[in-house]
């Protein structure tokens, strides 16, 4: 049974790390790995602070290893499962441990934020492919992940819808043949509203997504629609695909989760009822296909999709992530860094909801970029972005 | 240069024999062939009886042979093209010499009617790829042409826009992970018409396609939807997928030009503004894109798409193609059969609307159906139905 790995005669058995394993994509992917039990057995798991949730996942999923944020919280672990063959660590280091896993032949990277870079890098250099659901991961450091990921023989499995869906609309076609990729967008609770209503936006409107249910952080970034900015700066890096080449385009039913457009006028997309288990399998189980991860669609009962430019005026984030990928090096990341800030102080109630792009504009404009050739740099950017965007927040809060 | 084949360093030269070349399809593809000369050389055409553009297409295209419907015809082109270098043939037997022409590398199928089955069949035992734009081929003797395609290791491109966007959206996926093919319909020109209405309808309204510029049989197929009957029928063997697995949708905007339903919940999707230019490049330069072929698809000034499912009471067509593909058989052969003679008869305007469900029924009705091991075999149910409707028609005439 080398490095874990189980060939049976009929399917394989993929061992997997998951970092993240108590929020909403971790969720999601372990009710993929409880449904195809012969096809994957989730050997690792990271969490955050959710010491109940983590206990009842071990128990449920027996992982050679777990690790958590906080010391205490292990502690608290350890005594829980005390009697249980367990290897239980914590903090960034316990989280390098997990991404590593020797057990491991993929590692799913579902931590929110910044956070997931570190040891995301650390599955990548152990060799592990990766399922990518964090987006700052690409966001902040996407040309390092992909040289690293090339040079490791990795390969970076989409985890996001959008991503999933371009992955897969991708296979129609050779990349050279690639028009436009084209990321759609629901365009989150305001899509309708005035400029005049959005200054009046509280929390609760915010927080409540049409058709997705996701984190807080994801769901705020898809009401600004930095969501879909950070996916465009994500999307230049998995595809290795021009900025200009990246097209957004709002469509409020989320039932086509994103399309290519290839250079002879066809356009493949890729459609699905709005669920997270779909891209998750795909992700796992590549190129095959598990049945029955997601419900059905029926077009004929959805009955009708629309199509529209995003109102670049009412959301300027998304024109933020497209002036960070142009100005390139660390600008990307200080626009990710000081959104994560912002969305924090907004989910706090201490700013209004129009401060998230205010934040962010103020923080690039104090920025110059440099190149980022190491992860070290990007995550200098990165916490540079943090200090400035937390000490405009503070002056204006004064 | 073996077999006509010329392979230059950066491109191949594809010689292409062209069946039905005055034709909506055949026009298309001689566009096609036009707009890319370092790709595609027209080496043969065959026409129906219209002396006067295959003069044009001659002078234009310098084919090595041309075939044309009866004598008379051949005798005035062999006076016009006097002193070219062109072989000229006729009849049936002409038409397969076209389709078997040893200069071509590939056959485009694109004459109407089973009249396209002998050639087709001919070019594919002279071991031609086809492109294959006449639906009554795979209809009459799908079974048969499949086996012969098998067996002479020749592939068959599909170029209507419904098989030509599955056959793109199966790349997506493995064919054992395929749940449905859902093949999307504009609902023809009486699509919103109640039934007192339809019983009306002029021959002038049923040719006033919304979406496509068609050739007239094709137009009035679509207003019946009996062409997307045949097109489930098609796709039966085209892809060689079990009847219930292939489902029809209406969707009068026609963006969506068919989709592929995996079994894991995604369904995969092919856009497009119609234009056959499309199907028509991809059939003949497949895996490549050909750059600018089609008008580029702006869903945005689109706005909006929408799906209902057919109404079965209101255009019978379409069950009776489904009550054929599980008679098996003959009865397929002698529904397009009975389909092709009642639409000539409305097209003279001696039969109403209406009368052409009512022939293909009563002629289905009549018919037992027998296996199909031969294409003669298909063609003689063919005949049979022939006959069999024109009776129908006649007497009900008196």
């Amino acid at each position: 049974m080398a490095k874990g790995r189980i060939v049976s005669e009929f399917t394989e058995l993929k061992n997997i790390s998951l970092l993240g394993s108590t929020g909403s994509i971790g969720r999601s992917t372990l009710s993929v790995i409880e449904k195809f039990p012969d096809r994957f057995r989730a050997v690792a798991l990271a969490a955050g602070n959710n010491v109940k949730l983590l206990e009842k996942q071990v128990r449920r999923f027996k992982p050679v290893m777990v690790s958590i944020a906080d010391e205490k919280s292990a502690e608290n672990l350890k005594n829980r499962c005390a009697g249980l063959k367990l290897r239980i660590f914590s903090g960034v280091e316990g989280m390098i441990h997990v991404a590593a896993a020797e057990e491991a032949d993929i590692t799913v990277s579902a931590v929110v934020g910044t956070a997931g870079l570190v040891p995301t890098i650390a599955a990548i250099r152990a060799g592990k492919d990766i399922a990518l659901a964090n987006k700052e991961v690409l966001v902040t450091a996407g040309e390092v992940v992909m040289a690293e990921s090339r040079a490791k023989g990795v390969t970076i499995f989409p985890v996001d819808s959008e991503h999933s869906a371009i992955f897969q609309c991708m296979r129609a076609g050779a990349n050279k043949d690639i028009r436009k990729l084209i990321l759609t967008a629901s365009g989150g609770p305001f899509r309708g509203y005035s400029k005049k209503d959005m200054a009046k936006v509280t929390l609760t409107q915010a927080l409540h997504h049409p058709n997705w249910s996701m984190g807080k952080k994801i769901t705020i970034d898809s009401a600004t629609l930095m969501n879909k900015g950070l996916e465009v700066i994500e999307a230049r890096w998995l595809f290795d695909i021009a900025p200009e080449m990246i097209k957004v385009l709002v469509h409020p039913q989320s039932i086509i989760h994103s399309m290519v457009e290839y250079h002879d006028g066809a356009v493949v997309a890729q459609l699905g009822m709005p669920d997270m288990k779909g891209p998750i399998a795909y992700a796992l189980s590549y190129p095959e296909r598990l049945p029955d991860v997601s419900p059905a669609l029926d077009l004929a009962s959805v009955g009708t999709l629309t199509f529209e430019e995003p109102d670049r005026s009412r959301f300027p984030c998304l024109d933020y992530a497209y002036v960070a990928l142009r100005a390139g090096g660390t600008m990307p990341a200080v626009l990710s860094a000081a959104n994560e800030v912002a969305v924090k102080y907004f989910l706090e109630e201490k700013i209004r909801y129009g401060d998230i792009a205010r934040v962010i504009k103020t923080t690039m404009d104090a920025h110059t970029p440099t190149p980022v050739k190491t992860v070290e740099e990007a995550l200098k950017a990165d916490l540079w972005a943090r200090q400035e965007a937390e000490k405009i927040i503070t002056s204006k809060l004064k």
